[in-house]
């Protein structure tokens, strides 16, 4: 029983039809059908104008998102746990020219204006130090915990009044989401571009990158050609996530792995280091009782020495999480 | 009747068989059995050690190759057409932090002794110039001439007696293995990496990059993650070329596309502007000449105001090629 | 008797003069008041309000100007033999984050509408391709010669019609400045941004950085320091470029320099290269002929094979000059 | 009375003479003979051979000597207030192609194998994080402690077991030799690179980079001219590193620094935040005292809202510390 990551997960069957329905020869690169409909596409969703381009990772989205926001010499305010700080291997800096990352406080990897602004007021030497020019948000957080539209609200407020540009790493936006039941745009709240997960989400190797600044689309083509992410079978990527959003299948995939981590959180009581919202359970477990659990069948990683990350997918068999939940509670 | 690009083409039936095995969840990024499998199966095909790892462009499978032959202050000399000069936006000053490319002529696109000799003889002027680093090398060129097994080894001499590293954009590695019907190894020569090609070939969204020093292939792996090119499905990409590889699919592909191109290449005669020896054939064409054959229901690429690029794929009907070699002869 | 280069001439006496009235001690980097007087200074010498930073070096300064003229992912368009293509390791690609040189023809090293244009009438394949965003002028060019000022705002008509930023390599501007006996308006022409030299003409080790709009200066600032050319002690640069400034002592040191080389012209004769407008003097002569000269106690650089490269200083003996012009003239 | 900075104070007696005295033409960039003479002057100094580069600030010294120490995708260990990830605008960043500072603890910003331990411990997840290649001391540090050479060495152990790179940023090297009174070598310790400070300690404006490994400092000079700090006058910065090296006049000007911060911190008595080592003074002040202070004529910047740093240089009258050591008492 798998409760590794959701990232290695199969890819939705409906994403398999849509892959073979994209076969036919078609334009290269995104001039195709389907590349080219992204943007009315997500424009619907949102209830805004957006432009949108694929990309093969979540580390190239949230890497070609921030290039449109921040210059060579500028920084990106980030929590220290964030999945561009502590997980993609500098990629940040390779694709800002050398700009940085700087970190900021916060329980369960979430910002809040406080600690963004405890960075901000840090900065005062003008020149001599790197100033800010973005926050990055992820949406779910690495622990899984979920930003509420009214918090959203507060950050855009604080980025508009510094000047920042506004990201979100949305690897898990779909959980986010569906935990929320809210309308997209509220979950994205005032970001200026989203990276919209789908890879997690039952696709095989595309996310979108959601721009509401168009402008900023533009940008990015050139940067994700210069990256060696422009696909020249791109309606495959366009495929993939056209597949996620017909009848909300996005949706429906990420309450599946919500609700499974819902029947794992339920069994693990007091063991729970954070809520769950989404589809994470981070859960304190001593090596023995880790031992004891994969003993029994259940596979997943160390979080550190004394905790464990349990993960659902899309396709996690209901029963599989209750037995989780079950052995938890056991323990 | 296409003839646009080989890089359009739908995917093998073969491949698409590979992707849907592949879908069960395996671990994630290259940790997966199919992709931990490369090395020995490339090892095999060259009949030497090598470390091979996945990447989902051209463009990408180029600079993490380069990226490991030249440092940031270096230059690659390359050929003043090579797609890695011409068609990439600029990567390789991306991929290797500000590195140069040093221009070198040739016809056809291909490089010699001599010709690179002329830029490297240029270089004379210690740190206030470029040093040459590299050299890189595209089989076919991009105008579909092959290099010949002893036109390698002259290039690879030289490139060890100037210590310079030495780089094969095998795009269209196949097509050249095809022409020549030599073994793999002597297609390749004496090169320290190679762009193994399987997108244009049959393939979905990746290519091979094929690392004859093992110890280059662990620095591509960082700068591969670092890129956003770490794909955390990775097991797909590994389908792909394993499936094109088994019972010699990649050959079987570049023979038909090889075949249509030698059909078009019989008719166009004295409009040949080099000899066909891939599956790329140029031809002068007046504007009023395209235009007819296109009125027949041929579609391809203007190549500039007086010629025009044919290209078969592995899929190109038989007919069709010869269709577009009658209708060339009888312009 | 030396000819070999400006670049090592001895400073000035009133530079000398103004670097020890600058030694008391002042605010730090560039917040003391001849850093900051800088501005109204050159505001003044080209009628027009400017923004200055020194540097100190001809490259720092070019790189500097261009990083706020070109994104990553853009191209600059100059002569193949410019001086940032060919002698600066690569500095261009390192601060403009690979940024490309998009390379163009001219006699003389010097650039027109035409060649220019050749340049942009290849970049038609759009994201596939380095956009160009600046042109990068030499005055004088690397063979000393003077843009005229209508060639100038013809070169800056195409910059505006195409969105191309303009940028002016003024190492030798003050030889320009002397041979035209124009208005250093009209010598710099329609630029944004200007590299003033005045290492190569009395200074020790200040350039200017002149721009045009100011907004772009305030990015140079952040620029200039994350590359480590914010000196603390910036006092004693800006007092070199004041020196030179007062009582137009920067004309006064480029028409001796360039009077000296007309004397050696003037031997020169047939063999002469290339006109002489400033302070080089270009001849063809035979490794015989330059053995001969060497052997009469001249110090000079080889060009190539068969010529020679002739430089005189501010402070180049007129006696030395004539004599080497006689010598030239008896070969 | 002047304790803001010793980075803006006048340029000593002797380094003007030796200016003057390099003023007669050589041979350019650093092919003269003073800069040709500093690998054997600095071998005698440390008592083993080592190369030596002039740059002209300490940002360009230490991202010069990293350069060599670390990959694009690499990172440095160093404290969280080392200047170089608070002072240079991100330098770093940008000479290192985007590598990354990996943040140390510890008190006074002073290292220890325990807090970069620390560091290195949590870097455990393989290409997915940036890996450290490298550690990067100051000394004295950012707070005027000055590492004991038993230190030193056990730093060093630890970076040869995890194969790192070992730079020190020595802006105030000067200082801290004359503190510990200990040979040059004992002050660096086992250390691959020093940057090795000169202009906060009477020079204009050149700092010494010290290669103990000649090979690496091959490599540097192609980044310094790349990154536009390849003076052509080169010899002006040769000639204040030698005058400030003859007859010790480096350990007198430090000295004589040191003893006016010793002065200060005499007064400070309870208010010191960290013992007095270097040449600066760090007190509790409210802004009430401070104001008191400035009213006595004594400059000085604020270190935070209840602190202030007061920094004595190579020409701080003894009688001026003595009066602010008496006014600090007094308060």
């Amino acid at each position: 029983m798998q409760f590794l990551s959701d990232n290695a997960a199969p890819v939705h069957p409906r994403v398999w039809d849509a892959l073979r329905a994209a076969d036919a020869a078609d334009t290269p690169y995104d001039t195709d059908a389907l590349s080219r409909a992204l943007d009315e596409r997500f424009s619907a969703l949102f209830g805004r104008e957006c432009a949108v381009l694929w990309a093969a990772t979540g580390t190239a989205s949230n890497c070609l998102a921030l290039a449109t926001l921040v210059e060579p010499h500028g920084g990106v305010v980030c929590h220290r746990e964030a999945h561009i700080e502590t997980d993609e291997c500098g990629a940040p800096g390779f694709y800002l020219s050398g700009a940085k990352l700087l970190l900021a406080e916060g329980e369960g990897a979430k910002l809040s204006p406080e600690t963004i602004g405890d960075v901000l007021a840090g900065i005062t030497r003008g020149i001599h130090q790197v100033p800010a020019q973005a926050i990055s948000l992820t949406q779910a957080t690495e622990y899984g915990l979920v930003y509420r539209p009214d918090e959203l609200v507060a950050i855009g407020a604080l980025a508009r009044a510094h000047g920042l540009g506004l990201h979100m790493d949305g690897a898990r936006f779909a959980n986010a989401a569906a935990f929320l039941g809210a309308a997209p745009a509220a979950v994205a709240g005032p970001v200026d571009v989203l990276s919209f997960g789908c890879i997690k989400n039952g696709g095989m190797d595309a996310d979108a990158i959601v721009f509401f600044d168009p402008e900023r689309a533009e940008l990015a083509r050139w940067r994700r050609k210069r990256a060696g992410h422009l696909q020249s079978k791109g309606r495959f990527l366009a495929a993939q996530i056209h597949a996620l959003l017909d009848d909300d299948l996005w949706l429906a995939n990420a309450r599946a792995a919500n609700a499974a981590a819902q029947a794992i959180g339920e069994g693990a009581g007091e063991r729970l280091m954070h809520p769950v919202e989404a589809n994470e359970v981070f859960v304190w477990l001593s090596a023995e009782e880790r031992a004891a659990l994969r003993a029994q069948g259940f596979a997943f990683y160390d979080w550190d020495a004394r905790s464990a990350r349990l993960v659902a997918s899309w396709n996690t068999p209901e029963a599989d999480a209750r037995a989780l939940g079950r052995a938890l509670a056991a323990l």
